[in-house]
């Protein structure tokens, strides 16, 4: 029997796109005599669905479109993920499901039986569990088929084992001749190592080869990284699809290759093909088809640049420099300068016009000092205002520029630099912009070594620099990444060798700037904790910070 | 026994301030000889604490708080509900708690059975649920305990029942005597009948006194309105608490008074409560004591003004007409004469001087029609940048002044009128804010009777109406409920006699608004499905508008 697995980037609510794709998948697996082709996890429709899950229209055209695709794909078995409905009186409307597909019909329905409710996760709020979940025979071969989460049950949440039942081992004992998984494995930085070595180990403890399927692409935040794999009934790698891109493997069941070594992409190298598709599949899924940023000369904007253009080709991108009276001279020339390295469209507007009649305006108003925080916001929301506006007029996107570290500790303008449709660093902290920058440099300099090697400023008030508002970001760096990615509270961090006030500094500022961030733009996730849909803090709130011991 | 019912308004990770509530609260029962005092779902933390439910410092504040409040608390008996570990080694890693207090330490500990995980609630993502929850004893009497939505066990999902189980049946057949319920419930308008209804028919059903103890106040999106409320055991209304503040009532257990009366108020007036209740308490909640308003002389801007005279008080309020050459001379009146009628402080500066500006500084690129979209937001932009500057000098917050209609279409500016702290009307559709604007006007004229009149206009271009772009208010409203609050698609609006091409329209603009809402400020929920927290729709999208037969 030979086996397909279809790595595809679904687009969601597109059930005519994605049935086309699945169709076009289908017809290259027939023409390599595959005998049966998979897709991922909710394949039809895209993933997350969000609240489209509880849309009845939404559901309608789920039940639709499976039983369109089960009348036209006759001559290969269909393994694909979409949601059924739940035919119980109790509980949630609907399941997250696979069906086969065979001979014209649906032949086999499966549920998943984990539901992840947990960062981005939201299935508890739409899903009903599957009560049993069983092998079924295709061809003569008894196939054990599960969802994404059924093969994580040994999930930790801190203190707790998340789930208590592990579908796979059952299936395996209930006489399962071949494993399958269809998957949407979001990408979080190094985790395909663990996610290789979970599947592995489900290979080799239940002595059965495995079929592990993921989607690949960019959905709001999320991006799923592909790299679906075969492992032998030894648990040793013997196939690959590839990383951040569509792609069909074969493997012969009756022949299976021999064991191969694992794609090895460089943490960096991968959160790089992360932002890019990210950045493409959030324009394309928006049907949105160019980008402005603002380029005050740094290290931030100069990335964003750089990827966009990776991501889009150099038509497609404009930089818009918008020097103010604090902007130092080489601001101006490196903004200039990466534009010109990277060839792509680019403007001057200068901000001091504007700034002066904003102060003249205002003047009765803003009687006090002209470089606090009030004026520093004007000059930041008269670039926002300015990129908008010309986003505005040619139908465009402007893509924000700030890192996750700046965002953490609210050091960043709502409606100013915050001000865009999609924010590709805000993930990303700034030490890591460093080695993105360098990357991107790696075989000609893009980014200005200017851009990379001078202090960080936002140039909204004389001789400003970032350390005199902020800790060093190597400082600032691995607190953030303790407290927001680790939950760890003041004394765990402070026991790693930092003071205590500086530890309750941040950790007020963190909180402090959540009102900011309700209001920021999706970011693309790279880290096992975004801000976005995966975190949620209240505003309005107390804190404990000021009772605690 | 004497029973009271303590409905307080805690903040949120405030542990410090709401142990002293909740010792504030105990005395005055002590005084009064309550020989048990009960009070809210999570009291002692805030409800919903959301992702600090995943902090373990938070986490170690609350049972420090608990047992601390055991400690000091002898004479009188506490149920109070917090958030408590689950010990069992799987699952998530805390319960939704309630503790009876008593002689100086957790006498008894309950847990939530049923966890909402749909709207506004995600209690699956952070609760275990109970595994049983038998009644106590407390002074000789078996107390039935169930915490909020185990009182909602009928609850309905579209086409399915939500829940298997009636926990507080349960507890009445193994022998309760009394059954207490404590809820954070949140305020939905005209939900407090059905409330009523169902707490009374779980007394009279199971023959036993019920305690129904809620929150009050408001919590970002969220406001409890309190009506914590106590039945007979034939279901009827024997005492019932204040609407929208806190309140303490006693009741005795041997001598239960008759019944009485429930209060009776109006939907528009719970409504404007509602409003209030959530402006104040998150202002306050967020320690900022001043707001801004753009006052364009029409009604939205003008009911936000009103509103937050009454939650706030004239002196912290400031109103800011910002004209434009596009600005008729009635709407600079009509806002000059609403700050006159609330006696507040009030600005002018008109943005002619910074629009010439922005148009001399981009002549070169926005060189199309001077009306178009991109003209329009740069004024709503200019203000957005008024109000913040305003609001930054001062400390203060900008309310934002849109309503829910003109948000679900995306009739509204991103950094512009959008631009805010919170969005006081945008969970209120348009029809609801002329009854609001009445109801302000009932003794005198407050807001001028010339904003309610006159036709809607966004008066960024010569004789704009929003009719000339939005279909009349008493057509797009029912369509937007039906599609937003209800679900409906297509075909069940169309039956309701509206053109299929209008209804089709709407939906898509609905979902390509869905950029702008993700990064519009909080609102105040007053409707079954308000946009925020409870409505999570993804952006990068296609439509099955477009593949729907």
């Amino acid at each position: 029997m030979k086996i397909a697995l279809a790595q595809i980037n679904p687009t969601i609510a597109d059930f005519g796109g994605n049935l086309k794709k699945i169709k076009d998948f289908s017809s290259r697996a027939k023409a390599a005599k595959a005998d049966l082709i998979i897709f991922p996890e909710q394949a039809l429709s895209g993933y997350p669905a969000l609240d489209l899950w509880e849309d009845p229209s939404f559901i309608r055209e789920n039940e639709r479109s499976i039983k369109k695709l089960a009348a036209e794909n006759k001559d290969i078995g269909v393994i694909v993920g979409f949601s059924s409905r739940n035919k119980a009186r109790f509980g949630k409307p609907i399941h997250n499901s696979a069906a086969l597909l065979s001979r014209g019909k649906v032949a086999f329905l499966r549920h998943k039986t984990l539901l992840p409710t947990y960062d981005v996760f939201d299935e508890a709020r739409y899903f009903e569990p599957a009560k049993s979940n069983l092998p079924f025979k295709f061809k003569g071969k008894k196939m054990g088929l599960s969802i994404c989460e059924d093969a994580w049950f040994s999930e930790q949440n801190g203190t707790h084992k998340l789930y208590r039942t592990d579908p796979i081992g059952l299936q395996a004992r209930r006489g399962a001749d071949i494993l399958i998984n269809i998957s949407a494995s979001p990408f979080i930085r190094k985790k395909n190592t663990q996610r290789r070595k979970i599947m592995s180990a489900h290979a080799r403890k239940n002595k059965l080869p495995f079929f592990y399927c993921n989607m690949v692409g960019g959905n709001d935040e999320i991006v799923f990284d592909g790299r679906s794999c075969v492992f032998d009934s030894r648990g040793r790698l013997i196939q690959e699809a590839k990383a951040f891109e569509e792609d069909l493997i074969i493997v012969d069941l009756e022949r299976l290759p021999s064991p191969c070594a694992a794609q090895e992409i460089s943490e960096t190298d991968e959160i790089k093909s992360a932002l890019i598709t990210g950045i493409r599949d959030y324009l394309s899924k928006c049907k949105i088809s160019k980008v402005f940023v603002g380029l005050s000369g740094g290290i931030d904007s100069a990335l964003v640049c750089a990827l966009a253009v990776e991501a889009l080709g150099k038509e497609r991108v404009t930089g818009v420099s918008m020097p103010s009276s604090y902007s130092s001279e080489g601001s101006i020339v490196d903004a200039k300068a990466l534009a010109k390295n990277l060839d792509i469209r680019f403007f001057s507007i200068p901000i001091s016009p504007l700034h002066q009649a904003y102060q003249k305006s205002l003047k009765d108003i803003l009687n006090g000092n002209p470089e606090d925080a009030a004026e520093q916001n004007i000059q930041a929301r008269i670039r926002g205002n300015i990129l908008m506006a010309l986003a505005n007029r040619e139908g465009g996107m402007v893509l924000t520029t700030g890192n996750k570290s700046e965002l953490s500790v609210g050091y960043c303008t709502l409606y100013g630099d915050m001000a865009g449709g999609l924010a590709p660093l805000a993930d990303v902290p700034k030490e890591t912009v460093y080695e993105l920058a360098r990357l991107i440099n790696k075989d000609r300099e893009i980014i200005p070594q200017s851009s990379i090697t001078k202090a960080p400023s936002a140039e909204l008030k004389p001789n400003q620099k970032d350390e005199d508002d902020l800790p060093p970001y190597p400082t600032l760096d691995p607190i953030l990444k303790a407290h927001i990615e680790k939950k760890w509270g003041i004394d765990e961090i402070t026991k790693q060798g930092f003071p205590q006030s500086l530890v309750k500094d941040i950790m007020k500022r963190i909180d402090l700037a959540e009102y900011k961030r309700r209001q920021a733009p999706p970011s693309i996730k790279i880290s096992p904790k975004a801000f976005g849909v995966g975190r949620r803090i209240p505003i309005a709130r107390g804190s404990y910070l000021d009772d605690a011991p």
